[in-house]
Formats: C-alpha cells, structure tokens, sequence
C-alpha cells in the first residue's frame, strides 16, 4: 500500500428533493451565482424552474449551451460574465461536461492570461484562487461531482486535457437519482462505462492494495447489476441511485487509494474524442477490452484472473489465463448487452490520425512512465488498431 | 436507498513517514497546541519524542493519562488547561479513547456548564462552537479519527453516552500502520472486532443498499483477511494498513450511506462496559453472535444468508435458516480464533446488573423504537442471558 492523502470535503445531499437544501449549502459562499449547463433538457425536464424556485434570494447568471466535451471557447465566455457580474459562486446544473466546464471557469476567472495557456500549465502550478462550484448531477458518469479534475477540450489544437486541483472540488453536490430519469438510453450506458472504466483504469495495477481492490470491485458489480435496469425501466430509483453513487465513489481517491495512477485507457480515449469528439464512455468501452487483450501477459495475469473470479463470476478451477480471457469477455459482451458500439469502425473512425494521436497521448501523459504496462508510440497504435 | 448526507473532509495522511506532513496541516489552526495522549506508549515506542521534533514551533501543552472507555473527569481536566492556556488545536494522539477524550474537551470547552451536562444534553444541541481537533492513531479500531462522534463515560453514574457533532470531526488524521506495529495482542485483536462490528451494525438492515452493502462486505473480508495476520506478525506493514484503513472508512458514513442507524449491539455493549469497564471490542464480540441468533427469524434470514454467502462463503445450496446460522457460526469461530473471550462468564460478570442494564439501555437509545429488529428491555436481557 503506497503513501495517500484522501481529502474529499464535498457536502454530498444524496436522494429525492435534496434540492431544497442546496439554498442553506450555497449561501455562505455568496449570493452571487452563474448557473452553469448545457442544453434544454434541464429545461424540459422541470428541473430548471424548481432551481430558480429555490434559489429566489440569489442574484443568478446564467451560461448555457455547454457542450459534451466542454470546449475551451465556452469557458472563456464563462469567465468573462464571473468578471464581470463579480460572481461569488457557480452552479453547475448537469452531467461531467457542465460541472467540467464550472470548474473550468472557477479557476481561470482568476488566471491573468488565456484559459487555454491555464490549462496547458496547470501542472506548473497556473491555478491558483479558485471560485466555490457547487453541483446539481443529471447524469451518473463523470464522478466530476466529488473529484477535483477537470477535463477541457481545443478542438483547434486537437486536445483534451485534464487539470487537477484541490480547489476545483466542489463544495457541496446534490444527487438526487429522480433528476437522471430523464437520461437517454445511450447516455444511460455510455455514462455506466465510464464509472466501470474510472474502477479499471485504478484496478489494474501492481500495488498490493486488498482494501482498496474489494471496493473496486464492489463498485463494478453495482454497475453490472444496475446498468441494465436502469436501460429497462429509466424510472427505477434504485437503479438510478446505485449508479449515481457509484459515479461519485468511482474517482474521489477511494478506488486508488494506496495505489499509483495508471488511466491508460482514458488517455488513449482522449485522443479519439478531440480528434473526433466521440462520446467519452463509447471510446472507453471499445479501447478497454482491447487494452486488456494487449497488456494480459506473465506479470499482470494475475490480477486479470481475480478481475475475472471476483467481478464475473468465472470458474476458479480454469487456468489462470484462460480466467483472464474469460473476464474480458464478460467485459465486452457486458458492454454489448448495453447496445454500446463496440468498435472504431461502427463510430466511423479509420486510422488516418493513430499515429499523430499516439504521439500526442505519449506527449501530454506518463503512458510510457508510470502506467500499469507501459505503452509507448507504437504499442498505443497497436492498441488502436486493434480498435478497428 | 434512503436520503443521506454525507460530508467527510476529514484530511487524511495515510502511509509511512506522514507524521512530517502534520505541521503544514495543522498550523492553519492555531500554534497553541493541546497533546493529549493515554499512557506511557507512545513514549515507549518513540512516537512521542518525533511528535515534539516535528512540532517544535508549536506551543506544546499535554493532557496525559486518558484512560480506555475516557471519563468525564479527564475531559474536565482538559477543559481546564484549553481555557486557562488559550488553547488553538486539540493533538490527540492514540486510538479511539484518546480521540473520543480530546473532542468531548473540543466541545466542553465552549460549554457554559459541566462537561457532563454537554453530553447528556448533546442530542438537544448542547453541542455549539468547537476547538480543532487534529490526531495521530495508533490504534486501528474506533474510526473516531475519521468520524464525528465521542463516547464519553461517567462511572459514578454507571453511564457511557456517545455524542454527535459535525464539529467534532478531525480536521487532519495522520494514519502511519508503523505506529500500530506495537500495539498487543489482545488490542489488536480487540480493535478488529470493533471494525467489523461497526460495519455489522449498519449492514443488518431492511432498506435496499445494494453498493452500501458490497462496501460493507468489501470491509468485513478485509479484516477477517488482516487481523489474523496482524496477531501472527505484528510489524506486517499490508495486514496493519489495511486494518488501519478499514478502521476510518466502517464508521464515516460509507457503510450507512441510504440506511437508517442500527448499532444495537453497541448500545448493548455501553452497558457492559459502563458497569463492567470491560473492552468494549471483547463486549462486541461476546454480544453480537448471540444478538443474531435472538433476531434471526422469517424477516431477517435473507439479510443473514446475503451476510453468510458473501462474507463467509458459505454453500449456497443450503437452505436459507442454515446459511444464516451457518454464518454465525463462522463469525463466532473467527473470533475465538482472534483468542477473544466468548462468554460474560470467562470476564467475570453475572447477571446481576442486566435488568438495570436493560433498562437504561432502552431509555437512553433508540433500541425499542428505531432498530433492524425491536428490542425492549425483556429482550436485552434475555440477549445478556445468552452472553453467559
């Protein structure tokens, strides 16, 4: 078990009506508010006007239209109105890519040059005050609710990057699993695959870490449990609830703790969604089972075979890689069952961009440092072709 | 699932060497520094002589001599010094006694009246302004160092009440599994029990909490994995840190996430110990095993059967009733295994005191009103009948 720090504050107000109680949670970071999301659908769903129902006494701004991958472009917009209006504390009404995009504009409201320069030094220390985020969650996926990362895109630059500060954790978070009915199927499914995903890209590594793998696991048969109901029937509270806990449970420090960063998959996704702008769960569920396939050698069989033992069931009594393939394939007929497409070819993607992509991933990430397996350049092409 | 809050910033520093990170932690709170501490063992094993190395800007005033099950006296004692000295920030450093002391001072210090008073009153908001509290375990047990709750005992009164305020909750917890390499047999043994006891009392429940549950399970498994190891060979850093863990996260809200409050055989237990002094993980260990037999009936088998199959693995081709007694039977087996004693009679208490026992059991808690399964007071005794 390696050295941790887990320190995760946010003041979860998890189940039905909790929205009445996020006045008295955001009033002493200010009455100042830019509320924060993306479409109509907050609109369409009622949600919209219950907000503004309970936040009579706040001063509320607002921007919408945040996009799915939350672009760069809105977050300069997003700035501009905090500096302007003197904002005091924002709203995120949504799913990750809203609450990704608040956090966004939390930290560069503060930042002097452009957000784009922000996001490309945030290792080097560029955030510094952040403005309080507070959420509302329409969406189980991102776990961007209960962690202190952001994931910003430039689809001029042809990236997507992630920026991790203590500040940008929001401060207090409302789930209520009524406000995710409404998700549509393929947000419902793509959203499960990210959780599993954000329980895997952890899971896998080399640290003895029994605590924290059993919760891992924990965490994935409640996705496998869940998920499918929550397709079959969209208004099964309890379906809904697991997941949107799951979500937030998935990537605030609980499921990694003791252990090393790995999150391969999600940075060769990455790639895929800036030069395509994919849905980030349907290119995790089609580069994972082949990541797997991969790295699954000598050294890492071992945990691929508890993975297949205490996730899916398999037969101890098998050969250690045979359980190995066998959990992979639960895996993927797993995703199947979700109707996610399964390969790049069925989201159009050929291999024009791999290699400039694997160039760019090994660039911007520890892939061939510090992961689980190490991927270099041209593993990362492989992998993807593997994808097709 | 039913609604819940959940809000635990507790920052934790967990691993090797972390006792280096206190300083920066805790100086945000103040300089003048309340250490309160047990024994002579954190003297014996040197942990005393680096707290003072590492805290040296600090004004360093000491509450030593915290008994096990704390009394009301020390807490008075405490009260005292944080008033006369202008004390910053509680350093409690020990295991669950030493920190349960330090926040009943945390708290009594802004109390008007005596420190009884606070705590008979706790429930009716007694409790208002708090000092810091910071600790440094080195018992893996209570899970007092990441929650927000104290017992405090009072023997002139025969009474031991625990006490629940946000305040009370640590504001840094260093969590070195070093410094519970020296911890005795007996202790550890004790401290595992209390673990797993604190996961068992929320774990029976009737409401659906799927992921609650799994975690629950995820925990039990890892001290049933860990504690022996840790009695067989006390200085294994993996069986230390995972018990260690697994103390901070049974009690800090994951395991009740969506549940009502049980804690049946906890109230049981205070009253064992408020008239016996006896450990409070030995009183658990002789309680539980027989409260479940007593509430093991057509409404609660299932929950039993969940409780036997996954924990225990028990054979699930049995019948249900033989499944949860099955199960039982394996928690008892575990336990004696753990060299604890098994029945009332091997630590010298008879049934003398149980209807008195009994009686303050059920006014003082919840036990007829609000548990898994109602318990009045010819109930409770007839459960103390069965620890004989």
């Amino acid at each position: 078990m390696n050295n941790f720090r887990f320190c995760v504050g946010t003041d979860i107000l998890f189940g039905k009506n909790q929205l009445k109680n996020l006045p008295k949670a955001m009033q002493v970071y200010g009455k100042k508010v830019l509320l924060v999301f993306g479409g109509g659908s907050i609109k369409q769903s009622g949600l919209y006007d219950k907000l503004l129902f309970e936040l009579k006494d706040f001063e509320i701004h607002e921007l919408s239209g945040v996009e799915p991958n939350p672009r760069v472009e809105t977050v300069r917009k997003g700035v501009e109105v905090c500096r302007e209006k003197g904002i005091e504390v924002l709203l995120a009404v949504g799913g990750g890519s809203t609450i990704d995009c608040a956090k966004a504009i939390a930290a560069a409201t503060f930042y002097e040059g452009d957000a784009w320069d922000m996001v490309l030094n945030a290792a080097d220390g560029s955030i510094g005050k952040t403005l309080p985020v507070c959420t509302v969650l329409t969406l189980a996926a991102t776990g961007s609710e209960m962690d202190s990362a952001a994931v910003v895109s430039n689809l001029e630059t042809r990236e997507k990057l992630t920026i991790i500060n203590s500040g940008l954790l929001p401060k207090c978070s409302v789930l209520d699993p009524e406000n995710t009915f409404s998700v549509p199927e393929a947000q419902t499914a793509a959203g499960s695959v990210d959780i599993m995903s954000h329980v895997m890209e952890v899971y896998f590594g080399s640290e003895k870490t029994f605590l924290t793998d059993r919760i891992c696991e924990a965490l994935l048969k409640t996705v496998i449990q869940f998920a499918p109901i929550a397709l079959e029937e969209p208004r099964d509270f309890e379906a809904r609830a697991n997941l949107m806990w799951a979500s937030s449970l998935a990537i605030n420090g609980l499921c990694n703790a003791g252990k090393a960063h790995d999150w391969s998959c999600h940075y060769i996704e990455h790639e895929l969604s800036a030069y395509y702008d994919i849905t980030h769960g349907v290119g995790l569920a089609i580069v994972t089972p082949q990541w797997m396939r991969y790295v699954l050698n000598e050294n890492t069989v071992d945990k691929f075979a508890t993975f297949a033992v205490n996730v899916w069931n398999v037969d101890e009594k098998l050969d250690k890689f045979e359980q190995a393939n066998e959990g992979i394939k639960c895996l993927e007929s797993f995703f199947k069952k979700l109707a996610i497409p399964m390969t790049l070819s069925e989201v159009n993607i050929g291999e024009t961009h791999f290699e400039a992509m694997a160039k760019h991933a090994v660039k911007h990430t520890g892939l061939n440092k510090y992961s689980y397996v190490l991927l270099n350049e041209k593993d990362i092409v492989a992998i993807l072709k593997m994808c097709l």
